[in-house]
């Protein structure tokens, strides 16, 4: 379940989103994910039980928004002058990322509270909101560019699925393998 | 977690195993999966509720091992004389049936319940056998074939990704587009 309302900056809802987020981080580093429950976060950030229950439904629900609130990239990709430079580097740093046993457990979080699949969609999004910026220098600098949901298709996903699904090799080369095979027709 | 001790077909585990299956597959079209217990499970299965929790924990792992069994393929690849072919028709069937409300939920489940993985790895090795024997047929055809796993990459991973985190074209012009993709270099 996405948040909701939608937060204004420094209002009321986004503070609580703030505080209620700083308090579930700062608990799953004290007690660990399974000693946590809803009345130990509100005690921490300072509301009631009944405001969490109210804007995340239950503890899983707000433990995938915090999640995928981890997941969200905090700069924008690095510009190295060419457009597979520039997809190699953010494919392998996407890769290190999620495959790492914080991104494994992030990952993990954001689909499981999320009936609905809001949250996989925003984790989705911002790999997409990532790319796009790859793409649109690259066409700014004349390059050819693929589509962005080819690049989801051809680098995301294999990555997310090994995660997932199938152990196997996710290291440097095999980022780039997959970078090379979303380019090839171009 | 994987059931355990492993079963000898029609040894006691295994009629274990298989009548509480049974048990959670009516139940569940009975009361749905939010109104399930152990207990209720136990009870018609003719088991006691210890058995179940010493052999798959808790109610999320019992739903996460009936869930693998039911994306177990029931049948091989139909085998229409060409690699290109097989392919296309098993990606679309694998399409069709995983992009399926039950088939979504079997996914989720099979996830959900899965603390070491190793339920979601029997779902990627169940796609790997059928693909295997579709890539050995052609083999022996004298057809050239890619690797099973560029096959999981290009085919499976895509499905699966766009299932999970990305609503989007789930068709079988789309399946046949990553068999395309698949093949290409060959």
């Amino acid at each position: 379940m996405s948040p909701k309302p939608m937060t204004r900056p420094g209002g009321r809802s986004a503070r609580v989103q703030e505080s209620v987020h700083t308090a579930v981080r700062d608990l799953v580093s004290e007690v660990g994910r399974e000693g946590l429950t809803v009345p130990m976060v509100a005690a921490r950030a300072g509301v009631t039980p009944s405001t969490i229950y109210r804007r995340w439904g239950d503890l899983q629900e707000l433990l995938s928004d915090v999640a995928v609130e981890r997941l969200r990239p905090e700069t924008d990709p690095a510009d190295l002058g060419s457009l597979r430079a520039d997809l190699d580097a953010w494919a392998e740093q996407f890769l290190d990322e999620m495959a790492s046993p914080p991104g494994r457990a992030y990952i993990r979080d954001a689909l499981l509270g999320d009936p609905d699949g809001s949250n996989a969609g925003r984790c989705s999004a911002y790999a997409a909101e990532q790319i796009d910026a790859v793409l649109n220098r690259a066409a700014v600098r004349g390059e050819r560019v693929p589509d962005t949901d080819l690049v989801i298709d051809r680098v995301v996903a294999p990555i997310m699925y090994r995660i997932l699904f199938r152990p196997g090799k996710l290291n440097t080369e095999y980022a780039r393998e997959l970078v090379a095979n979303a380019l090839r027709q171009l």
